[in-house]
């Protein structure tokens, strides 16, 4: 997606070959008539789909699952929690995933009553690293009896394997802007096919 | 605003006489078209005053910050952090808060990069208890040199002191539904003025 890319050659700060720095516009300040034009993309390429409900997991991937939920005629958003505050009685999902920037492994709760068996749910998220994240929502939709029918990424880092599991593994995949390398400060795009 | 205290009747619960759970449409699942109408109505609100910066806090307070941002033509959002990841390498300002329904002391955190000197900041959430949330974004904004013009939030609960708090210290509060108690598994709201 040429406009995301553009805004992350403009912003972005590779830190070493892993980093990527994209919080003035992502997930820390964040640039929300950018997310619309993601979300109308997503919807785009996720049209043939009928979504039930768009799923994400806290903090930063809630912002870009919320606008995307317009272009989708509005399901409800779900957000994985990574706690257990105590406001939270029911049942739910559980699934383990290891952070790549944090560095530390979280549980990713969802309350049962919040996905239902059949569901046809599109996973949202702003960064695609390892894929721990992602692959941790689909082991909860899939306990739900739900369906995953699509995931949705802002930024595939696509030199740390993600991608390549998720796909492995049946899902579709759409990322809007894959990194091929970061090297010497420099942020290398991998050629969309 | 009458759709959203219906909303609160229809999904809410009472846990005791201190929590009230939400988490159907408003901080686990959410329902992102209600959202934008509570967007509208911030808007209606502070309708006079010129918004540079949206500042809420991670989580729950995203999506609501977020779908509001639209309303006000697009400011940045920016939320404060919980925590520190290693992608966060520059100077940030920080502000200690008690959260009520997780009974722990969190910082929050936001990088000096993202508030400037003099910017007119509304600040959403949406919650409101005691306070403690809101009054450490509002020294954050105030350390960084800009100004807090208001702050806007769904659900207020009255009987916590938090909206006396930020009133007594001069804000403008604009709360959607304040509870002002939860008795028997009933909620009651305050009337409004």
């Amino acid at each position: 997606m040429k406009v995301l890319k553009e805004k992350i050659i403009k912003e972005g700060t590779a830190i070493g070959t892993e980093i990527l720095k994209v919080d003035s516009f992502l997930n820390h300040q964040m640039d929300i008539e950018l997310m619309e034009e993601m979300g109308r993309e997503f919807k785009r390429r996720f049209d043939h789909c009928k979504v039930d409900k768009i799923l994400t997991v806290e903090a930063s991937g809630i912002a870009i699952a919320s606008v995307t939920a317009r272009c989708f005629g509005y399901p409800c958003v779900v957000f994985a929690k990574k706690a257990t505050p105590n406001t939270m009685t029911d049942d739910y999902y559980t699934s383990e995933a290891k952070s790549f920037t944090k560095g530390k492994v979280s549980d990713f709760i969802v309350s049962k009553k919040y996905l239902a068996q059949g569901e046809k749910v599109l996973i949202i998220d702003d960064f695609l690293a390892s894929g721990e994240a992602s692959l941790a929502l689909t082991r909860i939709v899939e306990e739900a009896g739900a369906n995953v029918v699509g995931i949705g990424i802002a930024v595939e880092k696509g030199f740390q394997g993600g991608g390549e599991k998720l796909r492995a593994e049946g899902y579709r995949l759409e990322s809007l802007a894959v990194i091929e390398a970061l090297r010497d400060g420099e942020i290398i795009f991998k050629e969309e096919q």
